[in-house]
């Protein structure tokens, strides 16, 4: 199967701004009624409009390309679906649903796709802020059309150093138990001037947002667990494609894939072996206290 | 002395969009020397362009209205300044220093006025998103230039309950004591399925643009300390001009001044005798473990 990137990733961009895009911004702010996905110690917040726009995503790929495999938050069966190698478009149909709920301009669509479990294309677009960041391999990064010049940015950001860096960070929907307490000592070790020392961490309530951000070289890393394939792997794309790479969010965990379920993202540099990041992130997994596991 | 709060918000609005906001936006991100205002145990970040831009400020107001007292985040001496009674100018030149640092999008001008210590006009811009929030007592709030209604949206978003808001949280520049433990502390608290247990929590780095986003109805609340005046002296007037309220961040503290240096800042409802306010405060303050205290 031939595969033309660029193609798609064009046609993921059409989708998410003339289809996508003006459903969010439309009804956001609007669904007082919503379903929390699971069990009554995690607020999943899931709405009927969550569903509607998967259901219009996975109906317009299938459409035009109907060999392609389909990952997506709201049909997602835990224990069965799995990326495959086969090319799979993996979507959030609404990223920040809390967001979405509460009418906070951070809600965006995420649409990825992966062939040989990689991701390779990556489209966010956020019609809040009218703001679309999309890439596919090899192809650079577009910011609202525009080629990204993410080398420019990259130089005029200086080093990578922990003390000196903005980190993204998010609690997540589950707040009891050991993934809960980790998260929260992890804070507090990065923060406190005895350990990490970062100049300030940051909260957007998105994934796929934030990945974009650090992308475009507003943040410089972003910490979590517990999130999904679908909540990074647009982000992973596009952030790639700038020069920063994804590990594991637990100390020693160099090589992960998309289904790993707990990511440390850290933003391109001008050192292409990767050197400075790999200081960054060992410094950065000292403060880790415990572990994040959700098998 | 007779003054027109509309005529001055409409000057600073002008001054912000004319000469700030310009300012702002091309040197965000370009400064790599910046100093520690403090002690090494915080991150208090100061640049050149802080203090070239309230020396703008200062001059353009002095000019304008020379009777008027002024207040600035960069000109400020510990125990000295003080807000009086008389029209004062309370000026943050750059809010969200750190976001300017590190070109997060979110940092913003933020003039407000007081009489008699009161916020009385208050004008925030943000040059990256291209945001104006202005507004002046009895004038409502102006969004770009447009009256927004606030009645609409406080309307549409139903019931303010703890466990159902989004709350702003910001760690701040001081690392160390027990007022960054009470804070840690206080957000897993609020966190906590056994706690606030609320929705989430958004970290934006700015406390201007915070108090916006509650005015436009995009968070419910804000709870901080270690700020000051000029940090929230704008916000205040228009999220007061919204139908929201500022109280302390400590239990019981339900009248405060803009010199108290730590707030909670709850956004408007449809009751205007803030008895849902006064609910949601009380369970609020149950998460608080240990006291936010800068005297």
């Amino acid at each position: 199967m031939t595969v033309n990137l660029l193609q798609i990733e064009e046609f993921l961009c059409n989708l998410a701004l003339k289809k996508v895009g003006p459903i969010i911004k439309s009804k956001s702010g609007t669904q007082k009624n919503y379903n929390l996905k699971t069990g009554s110690k995690k607020v999943d917040i899931v709405t009927v409009i969550d569903k509607q726009v998967e259901k219009l995503i996975w109906e317009t790929l299938r459409s035009e390309y109907p060999n392609f495999e389909f990952v997506g938050e709201e049909s997602y069966i835990p224990g069965e679906t799995k990326v495959t190698d086969a090319p799979t478009f993996i979507v959030d149909p609404i990223d920040g649903t809390t967001n979405f709920v509460h009418d906070f301009p951070f809600s965006c669509t995420s649409m990825g796709l992966t062939i040989d479990k990689i991701p390779v294309v990556g489209v966010i677009y956020n019609p809040h802020l009218d703001l679309i960041i999309s890439s596919s391999k090899g192809n650079g990064v577009r910011v609202n059309g525009e080629l990204f010049d993410y080398k420019s940015k990259i130089a005029n950001m200086g080093e990578l150093i922990l003390n000196k860096s903005v980190v993204a960070l998010q609690p997540g929907s589950a707040r009891e138990g050991p993934n809960f307490i980790t998260k929260m000592k992890t804070y507090t070790n990065l923060l406190s001037c005895d350990g990490g020392f970062v100049h300030g961490f940051r909260n957007l309530g998105s994934s796929a947002m934030t990945l974009a951000y650090i992308a475009l070289g507003y943040l410089d890393s972003y910490w979590d667990g517990g999130c999904y394939s679908w909540d990074v792997c647009a982000g992973w794309c596009i952030l790639k494609e700038t020069g920063g790479i994804i590990v594991g969010a637990n100390p020693g965990e160099w090589e992960i894939g998309v289904e790993n379920r707990s990511y440390f993202a850290i933003r391109g540099t001008t050192d292409d072996t990767h050197q400075d990041k790999k200081e960054y992130i060992k410094k950065f997994w000292q403060c880790v206290e415990g572990k994040l596991d959700y098998n």
